[in-house]
Formats: structure tokens, C-alpha cells, sequence
């Protein structure tokens, strides 16, 4: 554990660090299990960094990527982390599923769980669709996206980037700022960081919050000049308005100028405040070019490496149980 | 050999088990060959239960899956078998690919053949087509299933379910219902069921019956209830109404209220008979939740478990050849 | 080296092989440069004729394909090489990509890297689109085809090809036919074929010739016969109606009457003229059948063997300095 990482999410004695089966999502996580995950992530950094990238420790493990919504980068990633842990990776697109043929999502988890799977990745555009698949299945299932539910690894992936970066969690100013009403990925990390002990604020137009947003522990904001004034950590979410069914649609126009990061506002910011996107972005609408390249400030690539790191952890967490790795059988 | 194999089907003294280089159908197979394989196909059940599921005999080897026709499970389960054996499996889409060019099947054929694989899995949408391609390349084919003509790993998968929960295929009576007329799984199981034994019905309304079905050594029946009365088995097929180009169309309702798979029809056949369905189902259509669920009777899931075991065997068996293993070279 | 090799061509003293870090294109490379490449091809050859054909060089490394354009034998033919050295190859569709999510090349080119793959291998439907990613990654880049512009391992593919079969390629002469214009394969050839001392020949219809093709060091013809006369090697273009956007566009009847290669126009090149198309063929458009299919003088199933082999080569080559080879770190 880092020098920086705050006593109080230390491993309490005698206590499993991480007893879950599945990682469906961040809510009911314990700091200290967050923490660990993190942890766990750190010493995959260096691995990815490196040529021959490969701990075979998972070898010989089957991996589904049973991915009902279309997806690259998470995907992608999901795919690279089981393969640099030696794990057979398989890719079911939905498109090419029997979920076309009218299949129930059941008859589908049946399915793949008869193949025997040691872990299933799901993407699923409905929210609460990955929790009902792991109550089916005998594997450990990690949400890759559900809806507007969850989406954890990119809040741990978020986590490990800020705490590499600002130094701590504890104590720090998080701006989150864009369609948090729709947005699995806000959810995630309003949880994780308000389990840590992050100082966490979101802002958006008045129908793209959600109600009674304060009782997940944040200040809700509509004025992003407002929100901005003292954060270390600006998040700013992909302006998505293939989910905005029925919502009420800003144009992006009047959204750049609104909840748009210029160079300007982010000046309103903590000094040297850290720049982040889950990606992908869209440039001159949620963030301006100058701010998103910005080399000392902005670290949307460096979420993107973060995240196969913070998966091959995952991956490897979850299956030390059936792999019978000692304190974990 | 299982104990209870019956003597008639084992291998005959000096005669090779599978003697084929390709394996494009049931039609041709001797009844020991097909005991040969079902018993192959016995020792990787316990392999996929287990965690690190690997066996890397054919290490070295690639598999290429030309599917010239979508299918989710049949994809995943080869592509499974493949990689637990330590195969390069790469899949080729149909809807990637130069097909969709004007390429001609045989030119497709000859420009994979060129990248040396050392098996072909190849699943079409025109009933010979594998056989065709099987003529014109170096390695073994094996059919994923084309048109209406045959599903040869498909029938394998099913009879090593019912020699596992039945304990037996000679002799038992077993039941097919539904659209025989245009279904490969029937057709292949037809000729398998026949080889090794069993008493096999065949059940739909007139216009999804083959002409002179009993030909080919089955009992056909319009009546559903008569057709269940003693079976051991009950084999219900997929309602495919995408397949029924110019064929009498029933509405989904009536096809069930005739051919539907109920509590109370199953109640017609024997005590504790074996439910299976190939997947994906329509539930509702021609089975019912309650039959499909249950504990006891379904072995719905267990046909997809036995579906990877089996594909393991034939993709061991068929490169036994080309690998040198003794007596097969 | 082979004993035919020029020996202008061998490599100079004291020169470094090929001290490129990408591949994006035939232009600019050295004699010496591509004759190297192609001498390190011939030993994959036997290699894939093997059964258990895997050289392990590669293993731990990560390969993506990422495709912004669709392909089958070219995605194939990189994913099998990549496997074959043992890397681990992630494919990246354009059909399912963040591109589509109006995400900008350079975005998705960043998160790619981040990824740490250690070899990129793109094909792009924008000429010069590769080049401009490869500056922007830590790996090195192939180019898999991009656009108008070069598909460099399809000339080094053919040079083996001709190498191989015909003995020489210094002082060979070449007809080229077909959508010069439009086609990068058949832009890399005649610069490949042109560093090599070969004599090229390119005959199209005048609207599908590139001006001043002259300076590009081929003769250019209109009469498909008189480009004929004295040619060992005939290379064929797929006539590709869809990129011929704004272009006069031949009817299929009438370009097969001019510029479609039959047996008879074959007499009319040099005794046993070695015939040649990148594929995919329009049969009776482009070529004959009788043409296509003859046993000796057809090379175009070797030309996908020898790109299995190309390929290989090139992902071996240009990952020797991260992989610390002697000579190349």
C-alpha cells in the first residue's frame, strides 16, 4: 500500500480483503476492499509497460466477454488484460447472438455457463442485467457496464489514476461534471469516491441530475463555474445523447457553452487540477482540444492504460477462489 | 466403452475406430465410430469442470471457424474446444467477409486452405456446401451444420446426453418434434439414433414432415400425444420460422397448442423421460418454462456442456493424422 | 540470400538491415531493405507446411489489428502470423469501434497505445491515414492498406511469390492490369518491382491510369495484348466498382472484352508467364476461369501461402528492437 494511502482504509486485522464473488459494483464495497484492488493494480503497471507482457498465472482459465452492448476500448481492454494473464478469451458480440433468435437473457447465461467459464465479462444495456446474470451463473461475473447502473473497473481505473496522480483520494475536490442522470460511469465513481473520502461535487443542467443526487453524499451543482472553484480533479463525462431518450436535449452547442471545459474554466480550478475523461470524447462539445492534450494536466490516456491494469487485477482477484490460492479457497 | 454398451457396437478386431478424414456427417459412420467418438469425448467432461481446463495436445495447431452463417453457441463452443486444446483458433465472419465481394465458395476455400490451418470448422447456409469444401482442401473439415442437410456434432452432443442420463441409446424410444423438415439436427440425429439402435419417432404437422420420412427408419406422427406415448426421450426442435421460405406457416399459438411441450404432454411419455432442446429456445412456443426448467427431466443445459466435450474429441480425433499419433498416420 | 539474388542488391557493409522502426509503405526502402525481408519470409514457409507450426519469438507481446475498413484474407493472414509467433493479436472492427461514436483517429489512435500493444497492424480507407498514426504510437505500425496509397505486404507477398517461382525479379518483366488508379496494390508493386531492377508494365483503360505514370519508371499502355507481348509475369487487379467514385466506369462485359485476361491473351506473353491476382477474383470479369485455375502457370494460391509468410517475417522484424535482439536494440 502506498505511503499516502490513509490509515483508516488500511486492512482491518483478520479481515479477507476482498470475499466477494462477483464484482457486479461498487456499491457495498468496503474502503479497505477498494483499496486493495488498487493495490493489486499497481504491480500491473509496470507488466503492461514492458515487451513481454505475460504472467501466466491464469493460464489455462477461460474468459467470456459476453458483451450485449457494443463496445471498443472496454473490450479491447477486457480482452488484453485475460490475454496478458494467459487466459483463453472468448468474444460473444451480441450481434452475432441468439438474443437475436429471441433467446431470454436466462437461456443465454444457461448457456454460457454450461461451457464452464472461470469468469464472465458483461456489458448489458440494462441496468441491473449483469447483478440477475451473476445470481445464475458458477463463475465470478465483473460488470463491464449495465445501463445506467454501474460500471466499476472504469471507477477503479478513475481511482488508481487520481491517487497515482494527485497523490491521495482522502480529502480530495472531484468535480464530475456532464449527464450524470444517465451516466453509469458517474454512479460508479460517486460511490467509490465517496467511500474513500473524496470531496465529491457534480454538475449539470437541472434535468440531467438526478433527483435527490445530494443523498449519494455529493453538492449538486448547475453553475460549472461555481462547481470548478477549488477542484483538484475535473471529470467530465461523454456528452451521450443516444441514451437522453424523453430527457430534455441540449444542443451541443449550447451544452459547450454551458458545461463545455475550456481552457478558461479550468483556470477556475485548483491549480494544476487533473483533467479526466472516460472517453470517447467529444472534442469542441463536453472539452476543448487544448485542454484535453494538455500534457501536465490531463490524464485521459493514462485512464486508458490504468484500465487494463485495474483489469488484470480484477481478473485475478476474483479467480483466486476457484484457482485455490491459499486464504482465498 | 461404458458397461453398458452393447457388444454389436464395439470395435471390430483389426478395424481402425475413424478411419475418416473429415467429418461432414453421421451418414456413412459405422456404429462403432460413432461409440468411438462419444467415448473420446467422455474424458473431457471432467477437464472442463475443472478450473485450469487445458490440455495442450494440439499446441501449434490452427483451427479456423469459417462461418458462412451466424450462430452464437455452436461459435463459442468450438471456439472453446479449440483453445482448451492449445489450438490458434481464429474465426472467420461470413459478414467480414469476401463473400460479401462476389468471391465464389471455392475461391474462399482455396485462399484458406493456402494459409495452411490443420482443421476446418465450417458452418453454411446451403445444405452440401461443406461437403463441397471438403473435397478441396489439405486438412479435415468438420461441419458446424449446413443448410438442412446435416448437424453431425450436434446429433454426437446428444447422444452422449442420453447415454449419460439414460444409460443407454439401444433400444431407447425416443421422440423428435417439430419442424423435421427443414432441420439439420433432426436429420443427423435421425441417422445417428438409427445407427446405434434407437427407436426413434418423428412428429410435426403434415407439411414439416420429409416425404416418405420412414424411409429413412423413423415412425412419423401428427399427433403429438400419440407420439409421446412410452418415449424415453423427448427431443423438441426449434420452431425456425426464418427457414420456412414457401412451407405452411403456423402461427406461433397454434403450433404450440398442437406441438408445444407441456407439463401435461409430458405426463404422455414415460416416467422421468429426457427432455432436450438444442437451443436457443422460444419458450412458450414449443416448450413450456415448467418443462424446461426442470430439475429433473431437462438436460437442456447439460446438452451445451456435453457440446464442448464432443468438439474436443472430433477436433482430437480428426488431426490425430496429421500429428502422427501412432496408428492414425 | 538465394543464389539468383543481383548481387547489387545484397546488403552493403556495414549497414544496418532495416532500420525502420514502422512499415507503412514500399516507398523509400532500400534494395537490400526488401531483399532482406524476403530472404527472412522463406524460413516461415516450411514452418507453416509443419503441423505443429509455432515459433514462440513473439510470446508476450501484444498484436492489434485494428481495422477501419473491412478485410477478410488480409485480417486473417496477420492474425494467423501474429499467432503463429506466439503473441497475443487483439482484432479491433471498425463495425464496432468508438469511431462510429464520431470518436477522432488520433483518439483512438492514443487509446490504443495506452494499451502498450507492441505492434499495430492497420488497415485504413484514407490514404496516408497510417502514416499519420504511426507517428503517433510508441510501436511500430504496418500498414495493412490505406486507401489509394500503399498495402505494402501485398507487394512483398507478390516479389516472394515471383522470386520463388520465376527466379529472379531484376530484369523481370511485369504487366500489370487493371485499376491502376485506384489501387495501392497495385501502387507498392511498382515501386516494389521498381527498386528490384524489375521492367514494369501497366495497362488500364485511360481513365484508370494515374497521370504521368510514366515518372513512377513503368511503361503504360492502353492495349492490353501489346502490354502482353514478352511479359513473365501477368498480375491482375480486382476490378473494384466501388472505389471508382466519379471515375468512367467500365461495364463488366465490355472491361472483361479489353482488359480480362483469357487463355488466348495469356499466349500472348512469354512462354509459361506466371499469372497473378491479389484476390478477391471476379471470375470471368478480370480473368478466366481456365486462366485462374491452371496448375502451372497460376500462382495466386501461393500468393496467400507466401503472405502467411511475409507477414510473419515483418512482425518479427520490426519488433527485434523492443525485444532487445542483437544488432537491433
Amino acid at each position: 500500500m502506498p505511503a499516502d494511502a490513509p490509515s483508516e482504509f488500511a486492512l482491518p486485522d483478520g479481515v479477507h480483503p476482498f470475499p466477494h464473488k462477483h464484482l457486479t459494483g461498487i456499491a457495498g464495497l468496503q474502503p479497505w476492499e477498494i483499496g486493495f484492488l488498487l493495490n493489486e493494480a499497481e504491480q500491473w503497471i509496470a507488466l503492461n509497460r514492458a515487451t513481454a507482457k505475460h504472467d501466466d498465472r491464469l493460464a489455462g482459465l477461460t474468459q467470456i466477454n459476453a458483451f450485449f452492448e457494443n463496445s471498443t476500448r472496454t473490450l479491447l481492454s477486457f480482452e488484453i488484460a485475460g490475454k496478458r494473464l494467459g487466459m483463453d478469451v472468448i468474444n460473444m458480440h451480441a450481434a452475432q447472438s441468439s438474443v437475436k433468435k429471441g433467446e431470454t437473457l436466462l437461456d443465454t447465461t444457461a448457456t454460457l455457463n454450461a461451457m464452464k467459464p472461470d469468469v464472465i465479462v458483461i456489458r448489458h444495456d440494462a441496468s441491473g442485467a449483469v447483478g440477475l446474470i451473476a445470481d445464475k451463473v458458477d463463475c465470478p461475473v465483473l460488470n463491464a457496464g449495465d445501463g445506467r447502473h454501474e460500471h466499476p473497473t472504469q471507477a477503479l481505473l478513475d481511482a488508481l489514476t487520481i491517487r497515482r496522480r494527485v497523490g491521495r483520494i482522502n480529502g480530495t475536490v472531484v468535480t464530475i461534471c456532464g449527464d450524470v442522470l444517465h451516466s453509469r460511469v458517474a454512479r460508479s465513481n460517486i460511490l467509490l469516491l465517496g467511500t474513500l473520502g473524496a470531496e465529491v461535487r457534480v454538475v449539470a443542467p437541472p434535468t440531467l441530475l438526478p433527483p435527490a443526487v445530494e443523498r449519494m453524499g455529493v453538492k449538486a451543482y448547475t453553475d460549472f463555474d461555481a462547481a470548478l472553484e477549488g477542484a483538484e480533479v475535473v471529470m467530465m463525462l461523454r456528452l451521450q445523447l443516444e441514451r437522453m431518450d424523453g430527457a430534455f436535449v441540449p444542443s451541443p452547442r449550447e451544452y459547450h457553452h454551458f458545461y463545455g471545459l475550456t481552457r478558461e474554466r479550468l483556470a477556475l480550478a485548483a491549480k494544476d487540477a487533473l483533467v479526466m475523461h472516460p472517453g470517447p470524447m467529444n472534442r469542441g462539445i463536453e472539452i476543448t482540444s487544448d485542454v484535453a492534450d494538455d500534457i501536465q494536466q490531463s490524464a485521459i490516456t493514462e485512464q486508458v492504460e490504468m484500465g487494463v491494469a485495474v483489469r488484470m487485477a480484477c481478473l485475478d482477484v476474483l479467480t483466486r477462489s476457484r484457482r485455490g490460492v491459499e486464504g482465498w479457497a
